[in-house]
């Protein structure tokens, strides 16, 4: 099927607040998206954006039963490592049900690494429910690590409460 | 014991890459430090920074045997939650062991936190190996919550020569 990857732009936060709600759905966790279009737009693309994306894109002729001819997106942000530099991390992927299996989700995987090296980028990174073999194996056959099974890393939050705390305790100096 | 902290300067950066050595001599991977202090600034003291840090200094009275005054530091950066929005990424904690149990790491955790939510960020991250149990306890203890354990999150790399050919397949449009 022919589909264009390309960035994201603000018109297009309507179409990723969307599929960011089915994301969380397969997810599991639609309760805890608490953004909207109005916040990607803000956070996304003023001077200095939190994240990038790419929007995947199919012809009229091949739009989604409900008419939607945006189909899929990546998200993704620029980290840090202090051993080895630059890294560019994936937050989302994902592409409708009724699109996958033909390379999109793939395209748009290798789109992100591709500006990640453009960028100086020594890793992709991102993280995966361990539940979510699907991915979890799609990424492993791309020939990702899984460094919570190898090395033992842990994802740790502070948020609501307990962040709030910690802010209140830092020196003023 | 007195200490501050305050935010790093380009003139930090070869303490700084002293501390990330001794810092991953206790994360048993010294071998995996490819960075100098002229990466640090040109990657986290120009127009589009790719982190932020934080600087404990103690006064010239209280140096380290070696004759040290910054004994420690926290490397961040902003991430982003398509759920909740922005995201503050502590990427490195680290005080240098004599000036451990003062309060000094606690004091620049806080700063992080403060930082963050001075820019709306509604949750602060990090991760931690597994087996650094002193580590694991004390962001427990301070309200972190542990999302592998908790929810299954795992973390995927990309990197060498999975990335490269991933890079090269990505889409020219």
């Amino acid at each position: 099927m022919e589909f264009t990857v390309r960035a994201g732009k603000p018109e297009d936060c309507k179409d990723m607040s969307r599929m960011i709600m089915e994301l969380s759905i397969y997810e599991k966790a639609p309760e805890q998206v608490k953004i909207s279009h109005k916040e990607l737009e803000r956070d996304g693309f003023s001077a200095n954006p939190f994240f990038q994306c790419l929007i995947a894109e199919v012809p009229e002729q091949h739009r989604s039963k409900e008419g939607h001819t945006k189909v899929g997106y990546a998200l993704y942000f620029y980290t840090y490592s202090t051993w080895t530099g630059r890294t560019v991390f994936m937050e989302d992927l994902y592409v409708m049900e009724e699109f996958r299996g033909k390379g999109i989700g793939k395209a748009l995987m290798s789109k992100v690494a591709a500006v990640g090296k453009e960028q100086q980028c020594v890793r992709l990174q991102l993280s995966v429910l361990d539940w979510n073999t699907p991915s979890l194996d799609f990424y492993l056959a791309k020939g990702a690590q899984d460094l919570t099974a190898s090395e033992g890393w842990h994802f740790l939050r502070f948020d609501g409460e307990a962040l709030d705390r910690l802010a209140k305790e830092a020196p003023k100096n």
